[in-house]
């Protein structure tokens, strides 16, 4: 094993040293607080499941799963998504007493291609609400996830909503059928807005029709353009997700949290996953979005039981990009250096110090190479050295 | 895919439901405060790591650990212990101020042959000293491990301490060789009481020196059995090795936690891994130790770095099994549910209560199935049911 090798880590994998440890847990302890006093309970799924239940079920593609064979020759992935395995247990257990209101915090794990930029494991934190059709559920996910953002000291983000019902049916009452629907999709699924463009131009379509399409583009701003979105479209279904979104719309307003909303009826996240609202959360430095979340009504009937849900998530190391301004300053730390003969007092010292809450570290003088070095990273440092009473104190 | 098969986990993976999830919370930050406030640093390493590198060095058996291929057919493995990528961490970035005081929670995965019992994903919580090749390091960890377990609360435990070294040196001296040397610590590692004695009576061997390695086996209890062990051994390696626990019991004396140590000379944990002082943690009422630790000054070498260095890990499920009888009460939630609209009063009403430190459920009745069995759950509950005024409040 060469020495360079021997250092290194699996692609998109990376270690956590302790300054950002110690201020993901103080970020994930905020949000943790404002989840918790919703009454959201948190829980965790393993780290392994198998590819038959939970990763085939999984929103994410299949060549992002990790996947490894058990001694008996199942399929097993890397929990891909937290909302699938959730769906599982909840099916399973817990959906006597719903709506159930759940919260995690847990790393999921997505296969990277290439070098450079995105983590193949990565902390997410948010709620899923199981159980409530209603879009009252809708907007207590919304305006809590802006809650939590807001409890961890995030000042300026939007939350984009959209509802992928209105995206579908006026695809569907335009271009006639879902293979074509698709197409158009998947433009607005990878944001490309100029390809979208493009495409609308060549299918053969009246030109209003065509005009339709590309005014879609512009269904995105503030509340006026819910109504907007209700003259597009003709059929009742488009309508009603229009609707549905200003009723959404009049709730976060209840909640106090409409300045952070922002409509966008072009909002397509997975290709296919979520079944009504769904939602983004942008940050002013960030360039991907930071957390997202919305209605999936399907998944739990892959765990056989006909279950209404919502959720989001939320990106803990790009929460912690987004909040960068305020570098994180690690609490200080004490030293007390003793030799051998002095360790009574170092000890009696140091339980003094961490009785008024203090970080102290006592480290006996010869286990140390450079003493210079070695304390330049305490606050303080006392010396217990020598016979009693004759150290440096 | 079976109703059955759906709701399957892998072997040996667990869920964690909210009333263990909040325990186990309430457990690591009662450790968490305790190994802080003595300065030590919390990081963190991937979940994946290259077998060649973490996975071979790593103290767990190659059967036990869970292998995957990465695209350019490199072995991965699932990270089977704390100790081994804390190496290879501190080895390439973070020597420049040793002794480094290192600290994690962190789930570690171990693979399992069959059905029943065994976990093959659990949370280790722990610390490493690395750069220290002072007994004063070993009595550290070893004083600092117990201050955390009391911290949470746990009562009745016991640490047993022995120095492989002993073992080693006495084995060689009476066996002279390594290979049979190992037949007898292969004994010893598996508790294999009866078997060792039955070997050793079978041993081609002078009648002293069968008596001198049956006596090894009553070298546990207190501090007087280092005396014992001292006469036992002759050569110079074996009554430094006695003498260093000698040295140990009188700083850990200083310290104040005699009480909780037990002398163990029989301890062999793992085959090959730890070089100086070892220790086993045992509760009253949990048949496997809860925590272990020891000095391994031959890890660090695996990564090009000659360095001492010395821990503990805890594992959590045992140590939360070990404080069983207080059984955890989860904090209380309270419930309001209201009618669309009054959404106003309850949102109101909730953010009043959260202020006050209360855990609040604000749900619109319409998305309830069984309000009896949802309401149920909740500590108090408040209807603001019909127009406003009428409700049941």
């Amino acid at each position: 094993m060469s020495k360079l090798f021997m250092f290194e880590k699996p692609l998109g994998m990376r270690d956590t040293l302790p300054a950002l440890f110690e201020r993901k847990k103080q970020v994930r302890n905020q949000l943790a607080d404002e989840i918790g006093s919703w009454g959201y309970q948190y829980m965790a799924t393993p780290t392994v499941e198998y590819y038959e239940t939970v990763g085939s079920a999984s929103a994410i593609l299949d060549q992002q799963l990790f996947k490894l064979l058990d001694k008996e020759g199942h399929t097993l992935v890397l929990r891909p998504d937290v909302t699938t395995p959730f769906a599982r247990v909840a099916a399973s257990k817990l959906l006597n007493n719903s709506p159930l209101r759940l919260a995690y915090e847990a790393n999921v794990f997505r296969a990277q291609q290439r070098e450079g930029g995105r983590p193949a494991e990565f902390e997410q934190i948010g709620v899923e609400l199981i159980g409530d059709a209603t879009m009252s559920s809708d907007a207590e996910v919304i305006a809590l996830m802006i809650g939590a953002l807001k409890r961890a000291g995030l000042k300026s983000f939007k939350v984009a909503i959209g509802h992928i019902g209105f995206v579908n049916s006026l695809f569907l009452e335009i271009v006639g059928n879902e293979e074509r629907a698709n197409v158009l999709r998947r433009f607005l699924y990878e944001k490309n807005y100029v390809g979208y463009r493009n495409h609308v131009k060549d299918l053969n379509l009246s030109s209003i029709d065509k005009q339709r399409l590309l005014q879609l583009l512009n269904l995105r701003g503030d509340e006026k353009k819910i109504e907007e979105a209700v003259e597009l479209v003709e059929n009742e279904a488009g309508k009603k997700a229009a609707g549905d979104l200003k009723k959404l719309w009049n709730m976060l307003d209840a909640y106090g949290v409409t300045d952070e909303i922002k409509i966008d009826f072009n909002l397509v996240s997975h290709m296919s996953y979520y079944t009504g609202i769904l939602f983004e959360v942008f940050a002013e430095n960030v360039g991907f979005h930071i957390g997202n979340g919305g209605r999936y009504d399907q998944l739990l009937e892959k765990f056989a039981s006909k279950t209404p849900a919502t959720g989001f998530g939320i990106q803990l190391d790009r929460l912690i990009e987004a909040l960068g301004e305020e570098v994180y300053e690690p609490s200080a730390v004490y030293g007390i250096l003793y030799s051998q003969e002095r360790l009574d007092e170092a000890l009696a010292l140091a339980a003094e110090q961490r009785k008024q809450g203090y970080r102290v570290v006592t480290q006996e003088i010869a286990g140390v190479d450079d003493v210079d070095v070695f304390t330049a990273q305490f606050e303080e440092v006392t010396f217990l050295i020598g016979k009693r009473g004759k150290g440096g104190q």
